[in-house]
């Protein structure tokens, strides 16, 4: 399949396409990128790698890096973890505290704020340095020394993350939060501020498209059963609100943050990364969506 | 692949299994059922067919019926159907009249009661005879002109369907039921009181596994796309509260009903059924979420 | 005090008023009746009464009729009545099916509609004729024996009634209900018919302010401990989610309907009725709440 | 009437009523408190003075203390404080965040502890020294200059304080608190712990009873237009999930605190503090309540 035409004709296609949301504003760094921004890189199991437009520019990864510190939760803790997250779509906006409160601090899965929250507090009890420790991991399953936080978008976020506060404060006082609440948000507001790349996210991502593999090493990086309940967590809770929407239009596991980055997995065959920062009314890059959806149906690929 | 063994292995294994749950009893007429009933069987896209235990004794199919109406809807209506029922995993106990406040009358998805009894709703109002057609579409796609109501069944949901009833008139008044209340719910608790064995519902579901077609035949029942459709729906919505369980326990998109059937299907592989009657907290079958997690594990089929 | 002078300066000052909001629409018997109506009924214990504008003309009681058929209800059942209604304010819009799920079907309260509609099955259940029972206990306790049912109303109720239906079959699902439906709403859409005008709710009314006694005879239709328990439940509960703005306007207990009516009462000092149809936000008269506020402004009486 | 024999009376009665509830505990400070203390104290509009028990002994006030803070609150910004805060009645347990979520981070009323938060808000933006402020509007409505805070209280509440952090955070995210998290909180933990006998809350209360007079002094600290407003926040909001059951039991309008105190109020005639500290089910006093209750049934004095 020449995926290489494909990801040209979607450049064509969508880049002058007109689209009527917004960039995201609430945290105040965000709403400087630029929003004419698009760029897309496919990476295949075979080792074929496909790109257009601003793929090897990087921007904000912010909720994308929710299935990064998952892994890292699920190799420290195993299926501990699911004592104090669950793996059931939301079914809410994807900042609800009132579903927190119905189901008693326990969130409804790892990819809504307060799920990841949980996460975050779990790898502050269980490493030294999270921080360090999360880049070892990113650099390490993208293959690029390079990546790091931005400290401007973190120091951003930690200025108007009220609600997240409230958040960690809530379930601290439901007993789902164990450590003390400013290394926990330190720690969340750096992992949204990641800073990767399509190539970058691509790269990454490959490990749960090749069983946990990293293709150039062969180094097992989390087991099959890991990555099946993270593919599968990706399949039904990684869009917001949008979950069901995605998995249909798409019909792959995948993961969108608010920065316009959206990252899809078809098992065994590629992973893709696309940016573009105007988001939807549920907060998934509007072209991003368009994208995916376009490769999907071109190559007859997906998982349905 | 020995799918034989694997059942026989199936059955070795969980027919002796300690349950905990109960058969369902809110219908008293499926209270009668024998909880030691438990058959399986699988239907390959190659025409292989395997099968154990009580695969061809008949039970009442209750929600796998929503899978059937809702084809038919789409057929009938189209993308217009969703605007009168939306696509996303609900995140609520399959039968929260809240959501339904929240949301203004449009149900979270078509497997939900509500969703449901809307697709319910469109059928009586584009069809002369619902049942009749309903009856007719099943037949046809199980191969098997035996299928029929069971009016024991329909009696006794109707006498205690005050739920159904509160949740049409709830709708009614919100603007997104067209019909009189008594039609619906008749169509309704028919098509709950469906009779069939795993072997009808492993021969009918097989168009979802088959691309929209009768494999026998070849004849096109639905086209690509609204499997695609089906199929996703079938994996964020299928399970009630536990779709995201099953979703990476089994890692199939599948459809359960409290009668103790679930049917799963895998693209282009096969589809399967299994019948057990007894239910766990979420109301999916306890031994039939065993048996297909223990199929999927065995076989190294997944879509993950 | 010269309450006609009083009267009369509401009147002039009130009827000229720009008012915002609009009749009742969504039964639309209701909708036809002339925005312009506005009158007033003031009984004193001393038996004083003083009147303006259309103080005699009948208008649809709607939801006033609940103090009447709870009083009956508490006569039949005591205190056995709070098994299956509560007496918290609601907190909810008055038809809210969310707070009726989260409590298990126990209404917050008997003056929201699915409180009333549990108190119209308990009428039901214990009287053989509770249509005439009501129209009984109101004609004397109003000396009126002209008062009766409006049947083009209660007809009209009961063709766009969904809402209560849905009400009904939900608490029918949750054990709250003992009766089938259809008499319950049979007998709720006609007590909410009930045409009455501002004298003859002043003269009813002035049981809840004369100790449970009607001043003329001196008969006991209720104990003082129940007209108290009657009494607090109007001042707390008696104007769906405004009940907190009218009991510091106004200061006494009442009970609003979407007719446009409004009764309150002064303990051991007066009851007072007033009529107009045109409904603020939240579903109150608005020209009958500033009536009263000027009352109890200009009085000075009020039970704070 | 003989008040000081209706108080031994009840205090004979209820001294050795077995009780089920337990003191309040979530604040381990609390926890330490004897439980057999019971106290009450009477003092008249026309200056007689009752008492029995522990009534001269100080406690935590705890939420009694919202009505200080709101007192205040309306001095400075007179009916723009409604703006941030509403009047009505919570039906939700005292600190749900739900209710905040759904309408927009406007707390329903100053008495669950959102509302109180942001007058504690209030304040911190419009006194200099807000904690200095408040003791010194405490001690000279009640006469006494000893009154203060109880630091190892606050404390306490800090600790354990993590559901009002969550609270005021995400009430900041909504866009409705002005100043830092921080002040806020050890404001509010202060005003929570100030300790008070039952014969200083009596006295301090006097000006709800007296038109907003200290009776000694005849020195107006409230208008009555405001007594009005916050005795009818009482009557409606002073009891969390149980102030339709203390209107009706009691009739009166009052507040209580989980220290296990309860004030009320006649208007015109007393007013009246009473302390247990063992709480029934919905957090407030349950020999507190029995006391009250016996107390407007002996003088036959309510408000209904």
């Amino acid at each position: 399949m020449d995926f290489q035409k494909i990801l040209n004709t979607i450049e064509d296609e969508l880049s002058h396409k007109e689209v009527f949301g917004e960039v995201a504003s609430y945290i105040p760094e965000l709403a400087k990128v630029d929003p004419k921004k698009f760029g897309m890189y496919l990476y295949c199991v075979n080792k074929g790698e496909y790109q257009m437009g601003d793929s090897l520019e990087k921007f904000s990864i912010q909720s994308i890096s929710k299935v990064f510190t998952l892994s890292i939760g699920m190799k420290l803790l195993g299926e501990d973890l699911w004592k104090r997250v669950h793996v059931e779509p939301s079914g809410d906006p994807f900042n609800s505290l009132t579903q927190l409160e119905y189901e008693c601090g326990i969130p409804r899965n790892p990819f809504i704020n307060a799920g990841a929250l949980v996460v975050a507090d779990i790898l502050v009890s269980n490493l030294d340095d999270p921080k360090a420790e999360l880049l070892k991991f990113v650099r390490k399953v993208s293959g690029n020394e390079e990546i790091d936080y931005d400290p401007n978008i973190a120091a951003s976020e930690k200025s108007t993350g009220y609600r997240n506060y409230a958040m960690v404060y809530y379930m601290k006082a439901l007993g789902n939060i164990k450590n003390e609440v400013e290394p926990i948000l330190d720690f969340y507001f750096h992992q949204c501020s990641l800073a990767m790349s399509c190539k970058d996210l691509a790269h990454a991502f490959m490990i749960y498209a090749n069983q946990g593999k990293i293709p150039d090493t062969g180094e097992t990086i989390l087991s099959t059963k890991k990555i099946k309940r993270i593919n599968s967590l990706m399949q039904t809770c990684g869009f917001y609100d949008e979950a069901g929407e995605f998995s249909f239009e798409v019909g792959l596991p995948g993961k969108s943050g608010v920065g316009g980055g959206i990252v899809a997995i078809h098992p065994e065959q590629y992973s893709v990364a696309v940016w573009s920062p105007i988001l939807n009314k549920k907060g998934n890059s509007e072209l991003g969506m368009a994208a995916l959806e376009k490769l999907t149906t071109m190559t007859g690929l997906s998982i349905f």
